[in-house]
C-alpha cells in the first residue's frame, strides 16, 4: 500500500514538477517559442515570436531595441520575483527558503505546523516559478524536495495508517525526498543516497527499497511526460567519449580546492548576512529586499550573455563537449577557427572569440559568487544546487579551456608529452566544468557519495567517477577544514532547530547527573505519588510548573519510580472527570494504582487515572556517561528520559537539555535552541 | 586513516581476487591458450595448445580422444575439489561455504574466533580458486566478500585503534564486504548498497563514505589490473541499445515470477539438504560428498556444451545480444540462418541450430536448478550469485528467444503490431537473460535496490532499470510469499546463530515481564548486595550458577539496583584480591559503595570492587511492550536488560531470551539457538 502510495505521491509530484518545468519554459526558454511575451530575444529566431522591442517598435535591432529589452527584462523579473514574495508572505509564510534544513529538522522528530500543509505545497509551486523565471540566482532543486515532501505528508493525511503514525510518517517523507531529488536531477540512485546521506534521520532499510521505488517511478514518469524534448532523463545530459589522464588529477584536485573555499566562504557570508537579516530592521522589509536584488542581479545579469541565459541552460552549455555539430554559442568560436585549421574534432586552438568567452564567463563567475551570498534566504523559494554547479561550472570550463590551451600549445611539454600529441583532443573542458559544479556542490552541501552518483548518473559512465570523487572529496576537505557544517545544518543552527545531529560523535566526558534537571543546587524535582495526592494537590503542581510531564512515583520518602504522565493527558483527564464523573473533587485522591485500596464511607470517591500512565517510561542511572545518554536520544528518538540512582528518581534529561549541553561543550549559546 | 587503510586493505583484496582470476583462467578458460595442461580443448585453436587427447594420443580427433578429454575432465575437476576439500577440511575450517551469514551474525554483534583470520583468508582463496576451476556449480562472490572481510579484518588488528574498538572494526568489515562485492562485479554503487541492505547491521553515514571509496578504489584497481583483458569494469560487460517496449514488461515479469519460485525453491530444498546434512551421518563424509558431488556434475557437464564452460562465461555468452560479427557459439546460428535471408542485423529467425541449443540450455538449466542445490553448503567455499544468474540467465535467454520468433513470425499479431514491425530488432534475448538473472538471484538472496543497482552498473543504461526493477520486485513477492527468508538468513537460521533481525518488525503484544528471568515461579533473580556479602558468599553465587553477570542491589529486602558485575571481572578480581591483597580471607566483606564504613578492627579487611561494577546497566520497566525492548536491543546492541517495578529490581533480559522469545512466537525451537 505504501509502495502505490508513494507511487501516486512520485506522479503528483512530477506532474508538479512538470508544471514548474513547462512554466519554466513558457517564461524563460527559447524552447518554446509559440508564447511570445517573453524577453529572451537575441537568441531564438522563431518567427511566432518576437522580442519587445519588435512588439514594440516593430524592429528588433539598435542601440534603442537594446534598451528597451534591458528595460523589459528587468521589469519582468522584478514582477515576477515581487508577485512570488507576495504570494509567500500573503499565503504560506513557510514556502520560501530552500525547505531542506526544515524537513531535516521535522525527519528528526521536530514538529513544524503547516510546514508540509497543502497551503505551502500549492503556493511554493507557483512562487517557486516565478521565482525561477525572474532570473534570480536560484534553483528549483531544493524547494522540490519540499514540494515532494508536503505532497507525501497530504497523501499520508488520506491514510488511517499513516495519520497516527509518525515514525511511518517519516518514512514516507524520506521516501518524497529521495522522489524530489530524483525528478529534479533525473538520478534515482542519487536521490535515494541524497535522501540517506543529506535528509534523513533515520533510515530503515524498508524505506531504502520505497525510496528507490518512489524515485524510479518518479523519475520515469518524468521521463514519460518529457519536458527536456529529448528523450533524456536527466537535467544535463552528456556523454563524453575520451578517457582521462591521471595527471589530470591534478587540475580536478585544484578544482576540488576551489569549490571547498568556495563553499566554505559561502556558508560564512551567507549565514553572515542571514543573521544580520535576522537581528536588523533589514528583516523587516521582504519585499524591498527581494525588489532590490532583483533589480540588481537583472540589471547586472543582463549585459553578460552567460548571466542572462537561465542557470540551468548556462550550466547545460558549459558541460557540453564541443563537437563539429555544436552551434552553441561557447562552442561556436572554436569551429570556426577549426574550419580554418582544417576540419577535424581534435584539433583545438583558442581563437579570439574564446578569449572574449572567457573574461565574460569570468564577469559571470563573480556576479554569481556574489548575489547568491545575499539571493538565498530570502523570502522567496530558493535552491542552492544550480548556483553553486553553475559557479563551480563557470570555474571547471575556464580551467578546463586553460589546461587544453596549455596542452595544445605546449604538447612537447614532458608532462604532456605521454598522452597528448599533436592533434589530439586531449582534454574535455566540459568534463572539467562537470568536476567543478560537483566540487562546489560538494563544498556547500558537504554532500560526498550522493553527489558522485548524481553526478555519475548524470553523465552515465563509471569512467569519471574517479575525477568526480577526488573533487568532491577535496572540496569537502577543505570545506571542513574552514567551517565545520554544511549550509543545511548551519541554516537549522541559525534558525534554532532542535536538531540532534546523528552524524557526529559526541566524546565527552561527562555523566548524566550534570545535565539532568535538576541540578545541585536547585529544588528537588517535582514529582506526582501513585496514590496520596489529591486532585487539587496535582492541579497546583500544574499549575506551577511548567514542565510537559511528570514522573510518577510511589512515595515521596522511597522516591522509587513508577511512570510517566504527560501534563496534557493529566489536564484533560482532571477535566473530564470533574465533568462527568460523579463525587470528584478538589480533594479526590488520585491513584495511579493498579489496584486501589478501600476507601472510608465519608472520604470523596477517587480518581483512577492509570490509564493515562506510561508505565515504561526510559531510565538511566546517574553515572551513565553522556555518550550513551546522546546515543540513546538519537537511536530512540526520545523526548525525556528519567534519571535513577540506586533505583531511586533523581532527576530528568530532556532533549532540550541535551541539545543545550552539546552547544555549552561546543561553546554556542545554549538558548538559542527552540522547542516545542 | 581509515581511508587510507581500506584502501590498502582494498588493493590486498584486489590483488587476491586477481589471484583468483589468473588462476582460473590458467585452468579454466581458453583466453590463456599458452597454459596447456587444461581440460577444454575442442573450442580453442591456439597452437602452443594441446589438448589432453592431442598430447597422449598426438591427434585431438575422433570418439577415443573424446572419451579420453572427458576423462581428463572428470578427473581434473575430482583432483580440483578433492584439493580444496582436503585443504579446507586440514587447515581452516571455516573457510567452506559463502561466508556471507557469518559476516551478518559477526555484524551483529556474535564472535566466531578465527573466522576472519589469516589461515581463513589464505586457504579460503586457494581452495576458491579450486572450487572455481574443478567446474562445480558454484560462484566466486560470495567467498570473496568473505575474503574481503579476512583482509579488513586482519588489517584492523594492525592499528591499535581498531584492534580495541568492536564498534570500528564492524565499520571496517561493512566496507570491507562493500569492497568485496565491487570487485566481484566491477559495480562499486551496488556494492555499497549490497553491504547496507544485505550483509550490515548497522550502518553508520560515515561508514558509507568509506564503503564507496573502498568499493571504488577496488574496482578501479581492479580495472587497472585488468583481468578481463578488455579495459571494462566489469564482468558481464553489455551494450543494448534497443528500448524495450512496455508489452515486455509481461514477460519480464514472468521471468520475476520464475525467479521467485526457483529462490524459494531453492531455499527450501538447500536448507532440508543441509539439515539432512548436520543431522545424518551425511555430515561425516564431507570429502566423499564432494567426491561424489563433483564426479556427477564432471560427468554430467562435460557432454554439454553449456555446462561444460565455465559459470561466468556461460552468463556472459547469455548476456551477449548478437551481433553480425560475434563468433559466439550462441550467436553462430543465428548469424549462418541471417547470412542465407540477408545480411542485415535485425533480421531475426531461429535456424535448426537456435532449437539444438535452445534443448541443450534446457538440459543446462535443469541440471544447474539440482546440482547447485547439493552444491551449495558443501565443505569447500561456494558463492550463489553465479549459479542463481546462470539458472535466471538461461531461462531469460529461453524466453527471450521464445518471444523473438514469436514476434519474427508473427508480427501482424495485435500485440506486435504497434512497436514490431517486419525486419525490425525489436526483441533482445540478451536483455531477457539478463532479467532472468536478476530475478533468480533475487529470488535467492531477496537483495532489491542493490540488486538492481548491480545490475544496472553491468548494463550501464538507465533504460533498463524498470524492467529489472519490476522483475526484482516479482521475484520478492513471490519468494516471499513461499517462504519467508533469504538464503543467508535461512543458513543463519539453520546454523542456529544468535542474529536479531533488524528488518523485521515485531509486532506481539508480549510485555517485558513475560520475558524476563526469573520466571513467575522460578526462585527469584540471583542478585549481589552491595555491601553486606562476603567473598565466600559470593563465590558460592559464582559456583553455583552459570550467570555471566549478576545485578548488584542495595539490599535484598529493597531490591534497588545499584549496578551489573560481569562474573569474570568478578572472578578475576577475587583471585587478585587473595593472591596480591593482605587479609581478604573468606569472611572478608566485599564493598560495591562508593564510601565504605569503617570497620571494627577485629573483622577481616574489606574488599572494594567498586571499580568492576558497571554503574550504568540499562534497565526496562516491567510494563514495556517488548516492541520496544527489541528495539533497543537491536539499536543499542545489547547483551541484557534489567527489569525493574517500582523502582524495584525484578529481573533480566538477555539477548538470548529475546532471540528464544521470538523464535517461539515464530513457532521454532527455541534451544536451537548457540549463544556465546
Amino acid at each position: 500500500s505504501l509502495a502505490g502510495l508513494i507511487d501516486i505521491s512520485a506522479h503528483w509530484m512530477t506532474d508538479l514538477k512538470e508544471g514548474v518545468c513547462l512554466a519554466g519554459f513558457w517564461f524563460n526558454h527559447e524552447h518554446c517559442c509559440w508564447k511570445s511575451n517573453t524577453t529572451f530575444t537575441d537568441r531564438d529566431k522563431c518567427p511566432e515570436w518576437e522580442s519587445w522591442s519588435q512588439l514594440i517598435l516593430g524592429h528588433g535591432e539598435g542601440a534603442f531595441a537594446y534598451i528597451l529589452n534591458y528595460f523589459m527584462y528587468v521589469i519582468w523579473a522584478l514582477l515576477f520575483s515581487l508577485l512570488a514574495v507576495l504570494l509567500v508572505k500573503g499565503f504560506a509564510p513557510y514556502a520560501c527558503g530552500s525547505g531542506i534544513p526544515e524537513i531535516k529538522t521535522i525527519l528528526s522528530g521536530f514538529i513544524i505546523r503547516g510546514y508540509l500543509g497543502k497551503w505551502t505545497l500549492i503556493i511554493k509551486t507557483i512562487t517557486l516559478v516565478l521565482a525561477v523565471s525572474s532570473g534570480l540566482s536560484l534553483g528549483k532543486e531544493g524547494p522540490l524536495v519540499h514540494v515532494a515532501c508536503c505532497c507525501g505528508n497530504i497523501l499520508c493525511h488520506l491514510f488511517t495508517k499513516y495519520r497516527k503514525n509518525e515514525a511511518k510518517r517519516r518514512e514516507v517523507l524520506s521516501a518524497a525526498a529521495a522522489a524530489g531529488v530524483s525528478v529534479a536531477f533525473g538520478a534515482p540512485i542519487g536521490g535515494v543516497l541524497f535522501s540517506l546521506e543529506e535528509v534523513s534521520y533515520y533510515f530503515p532499510l524498508k524505506t531504502l527499497w520505497r525510496s528507490f521505488f518512489a524515485a524510479l517511478v518518479a523519475a520515469f514518469t518524468l521521463r514519460s511526460i518529457n519536458p527536456f524534448g529529448n528523450s533524456r532523463l536527466v537535467l544535463f545530459y552528456v556523454e563524453f567519449h575520451m578517457p582521462w589522464h591521471l595527471l589530470e588529477l591534478v587540475p580536478f584536485i585544484l578544482l576540488g580546492i576551489f569549490g571547498g573555499l568556495w563553499g566554505a566562504f559561502f556558508i560564512r557570508s551567507n549565514i553572515a548576512w542571514c543573521r544580520r537579516r535576522k537581528t536588523t530592521k533589514l528583516g523587516k522589509y521582504p519585499v524591498l529586499e527581494v525588489f532590490v536584488v532583483t533589480a540588481i542581479t537583472a540589471v547586472l545579469a543582463f549585459p553578460n550573455e552567460y548571466t542572462r541565459m537561465s542557470t540551468s541552460e548556462l550550466i547545460s552549455e558549459l558541460f557540453n563537449d564541443c563537437g563539429i555539430l555544436d552551434s552553441s554559442k561557447l562552442c561556436e568560436y572554436v569551429n570556426d577557427f577549426n574550419s580554418t585549421k582544417g576540419d577535424d574534432l581534435p584539433d583545438r586552438a583558442a581563437g579570439p572569440g574564446v578569449y572574449t568567452a572567457m573574461w565574460q564567463l569570468a564577469l559571470a563567475l563573480i556576479m554569481k559568487v556574489f548575489i547568491t551570498i545575499f539571493t538565498f534566504g530570502m523570502k522567496v523559494p530558493s535552491g542552492l544546487f544550480i548556483p553553486s554547479m553553475a559557479v563551480g561550472a563557470i570555474a571547471g570550463r575556464l580551467l578546463g579551456v586553460a589546461v587544453e590551451q596549455l596542452a595544445y600549445y605546449h604538447h612537447d611539454w614532458a608532462i604532456f608529452s605521454g598522452w597528448c600529441s599533436q592533434g589530439a583532443d586531449c582534454i574535455t573542458p566540459g568534463l572539467y566544468a562537470m568536476v567543478g559544479a560537483a566540487a562546489c556542490l560538494g563544498g556547500v552541501t558537504r554532500m560526498t557519495v550522493s553527489l558522485v552518483v548524481i553526478m555519475f548518473e548524470l553523465t552515465g559512465g563509471l569512467e569519471y567517477i574517479v575525477p568526480l570523487m577526488a573533487a568532491a572529496m577535496t572540496s569537502k576537505w577543505v570545506a571542513d577544514a574552514i567551517g565545520r557544517e554544511g549550509i543545511y545544518d548551519a541554516h537549522i543552527r541559525l534558525n534554532g532547530y532542535p536538531f540532534l545531529e546523528a552524524k557526529e560523535e559526541f566524546s565527552h566526558k561527562t555523566l548524566a547527573m550534570d545535565v539532568m534537571r535538576p541540578r545541585r543546587n536547585d529544588p528537588p524535582l517535582t514529582v506526582i505519588t501513585q496514590d496520596s495526592m489529591t486532585v487539587e494537590d496535582v492541579e497546583t503542581i500544574i499549575n506551577e510548573t511548567t514542565y510537559s510531564g511528570y514522573p510518577v512515583v510511589v512515595s515521596r520518602e522511597s522516591q522509587r519510580l513508577v511512570g510517566f504522565v504527560l501534563r496534557r493527558d493529566l489536564i484533560i483527564s482532571i477535566e473530564n472527570a470533574r465533568k462527568k464523573q460523579d463525587g470528584i473533587v478538589s480533594t479526590s485522591v488520585i491513584y495511579f494504582t493498579d489496584h486501589s485500596p478501600p476507601l472510608p464511607p465519608s472520604s470523596p470517591s477517587m480518581l483512577k487515572l492509570r490509564s493515562i500512565l506510561d508505565l515504561s517510561p526510559f531510565t538511566v542511572t546517574d553515572q551513565t556517561p553522556m555518550e550513551i545518554v546522546v546515543d540513546i536520544f538519537r537511536k530512540l528518538g526520545l523526548r525525556q528520559c528519567l534519571v535513577t540512582h540506586n533505583g531511586k528518581l533523581l532527576g530528568i534529561i530532556t532533549k532540550k537539555d541535551v541539545l543545550k549541553h552539546i552547544a555549552q561543550l561546543a561553546n554556542q549559546d545554549p538558548d538559542s535552541i527552540l522547542f516545542n
